[in-house]
């Protein structure tokens, strides 16, 4: 494994239990040694379930299941969910009819091991492409899992699903729901093939608030959009890529009103708090970026709509000169250009104004008259570096989160079978 | 400058001349040392010209300057070329106001050396972006290589435009027309920031054949479809590139007819001649990918259509990952699912076959029964990769060439300031 990510985040949280969430972990020798490989997460009766998934049209064997079971409101659980099986090592995507055979008999064993149906189990899988997923290795597995599963811990249950990653990735939050206090837990792993739509590869956020299906599908729906599907590696998008969100509803003990919409004004504090666990899940899985070494913000104001800003800001973060240049050190604008050139957008060059690190290097279509090689290039040694592109057209802003390209990303994926 | 490129061609052809065009090279110290920076070529009165250029909404102000010559037919030149100045070293890219001055300066020189109109002469610059071109550097240089040009040296010629180009990029052919024999001479430079369209940086292309602008453009417009824009390195698109073709009508002489529609039935042969030459030159471009050292091709069959085939294929070639496993000799097909299933196009997991080098490495939605890991890791060590997929839904077909993402991509575009 590789040496954890010097973008890593120096300070963990602390992580509270959610009422109605137990789970452990388990070496199951899936592919990896001397590690876990598997979490079984068993939630109470009543739990609902919301998720969002890779668009790729290729998507793994996981993925249909989950897909099939939410099936957009009129799904066989009715959107709840009382168990989540993860494992790492095989993604269990593109492996046929012995793919969806691996689903349903996981989902078997678990549903045994947590006594529910399997129309209750949530599976997601990542690691090798291909390659047969043994789910026979689950059996007694998960049983014994079910024995011992916990409200404790978190860290561990994020280490449990990683593959290349460098570090464990959880974040938590709290928000008045009603007079009560709910809970936010969050745990993601990404770290290469991360780009929208679902910008991560897997990540799962359970809350003690009490909310129906539908409405905490629509929460996670538009929360994603400037979090998860805003952040990107190499433009490369999983098979595999899933986000689920569960809700025990286990704080209506304590007072939460039950919420059936999204658009329930209650709702307020609770939507920025699962926002904002969201976005710090999305920025950990830019940190993790398969050899990064700089955290890249690429800031777009100025285009004619959002969705115009967003498609430069993404052509800007997947360019790999941009993203060789930023490794380098070299605020290299004449790369940014390039890339807001090559995203087909409204932009006019004699417009166009760009900064590193808040320092204008070029402004109305050539080199700013104040640039300062010697201060830019102090700048570049910062490992979190911002560019800011204004183009001087409308209103739209839009950001996004990436990392650079270095040798490492080669070596980790010229080595690695994903 | 880095070692040549391992794919570089093993055999440069003899360049014959081409009748109405002359050259010189010198080194102008535009921004490198102890080389050629600036190539002159001379065309007799009556060449006509055609050009295709980036597709970046920031072009350069010599692409700029070029499609405004052209004017799509409506050109102050008519579609004549006296003089074409190519310099490397600056692209007199986003050099704003000094930059269109600096090409109107750079063309009266060239006018004046070569006793033409300043709208004959056609520009094409390449290197660092964004840092005034000095183009009074040119002064005296191009009345001296007016005075020595000569019909000789094509390898000469393409050097002194190359930048981090491993090899010079040359290519020939002949064709009968009428019963006149005609040459096509062609030279190129690439190897970063390739993809379409345009996907070269800068390409020029030189005939004897007697065919009018109109009917030229229409030659390279279909010409490039299939070849430079069937290339990419990075997925990174040029402020620059450039392709212009020029006729001299020299041939007309020893009886070639003169050619205004591109459907002539007479121009048969030397449509397929210039294809070959704009084939061989692509095919070089990838070749000396910055870093390469596998050339890699992409088939894709099967698909929806054309176009979607293209989609598909170029969404492989520009996938880090499949080019990160092809450096590291892993047949990782399941990264080609990825790609093909990120590309969003029309595809069927349980119909995709892939093969690397012939061998069947997965079909119908799964890895191929037949699949032997040792044969495939052979087949991998060769320095060309061919890749095919097929989608088993229509009868679209394309190809697109590419190479492998290394290290040295890294090192090379992480120092050189492009």
């Amino acid at each position: 494994m590789s040496a954890i990510s010097p973008l890593a985040p120096t300070h963990v949280p602390d992580m509270p239990v959610i009422a109605g969430v137990t789970f452990a972990t388990a070496a199951a020798g899936i592919r990896y040694a001397g590690r876990t490989d598997v979490l079984l997460a068993i939630m109470d009766k009543g739990t609902t379930v919301a998720g969002v998934f890779t668009q790729s049209k290729c998507p793994s064997a996981p993925v249909e299941w989950c897909r099939a079971k939410l099936g957009g409101g009129k799904s066989s659980s009715g959107g709840l969910a009382r168990a989540l099986v993860v494992n790492s090592g095989n993604a269990n995507a593109f492996t046929g009819k012995t793919g969806r055979q691996a689903t349903a008999l996981t989902a078997d064993i678990a549903a045994k091991a947590v006594a529910c149906k399997p129309g209750e189990v949530f599976l997601a899988s990542t690691g090798v492409i291909g390659e047969p997923l043994d789910a026979s290795k689950f059996n007694g597995v998960l049983g014994t899992l079910a024995q011992k599963a916990a409200p404790g811990d978190w860290i561990g249950a994020a280490r449990a699903i990683m593959t290349t990653d460098t570090f464990p990735k959880v974040a938590t939050a709290t928000a008045k729901l009603g007079k009560a206090t709910v809970t936010i837990n969050g745990m993601a792993k990404g770290a290469g093939m991360i780009a929208p739509d679902m910008a991560t590869m897997l990540a799962f956020v359970f809350t003690d608030a009490p909310i129906a299906a539908g409405a905490l599908q629509s929460l996670l729906r538009s929360g994603v959009a400037d979090t998860f599907n805003a952040v990107t590696i190499d433009g490369d998008t999983s098979t595999s890529d899933t986000l689920l969100a569960f809700a025990t509803g286990a704080a209506a003990a304590s007072g939460a009103p039950k919420i059936s919409r999204a658009g329930d004004p209650r709702l307020k504090a609770f939507t920025k708090a699962f926002g904002a666990v969201l976005a710090d899940l999305a920025e950990q899985v830019a940190r993790d970026g398969e050899g990064a070494r700089k955290l890249v913000e690429i800031i777009v104001e100025g285009a004619t709509s959002k969705a115009s800003a967003r498609k430069i800001a993404m052509s800007v973060a997947n360019s790999p000169l941009v993203k060789t240049a930023i490794a380098g050190e070299d605020a290299n604008w004449g790369r940014v250009v390039m890339a807001v050139g090559k995203a087909g957008e409204p932009a006019n060059r004699d417009k166009l104004a760009i900064s590193f690190n808040g320092i204008r290097v070029a402004s109305r279509g050539a080199r700013d008259p104040s640039y300062d090689e010697a201060e830019v290039s102090a700048a570049m040694k910062n490992p979190k570096i911002q560019i800011r592109i204004a183009l001087g057209l409308g209103k739209g802003r839009d950001r996004v989160l990436t990392c650079d390209l270095t040798k490492e990303y080669v070596a980790i994926n010229g080595d690695y079978r994903s």
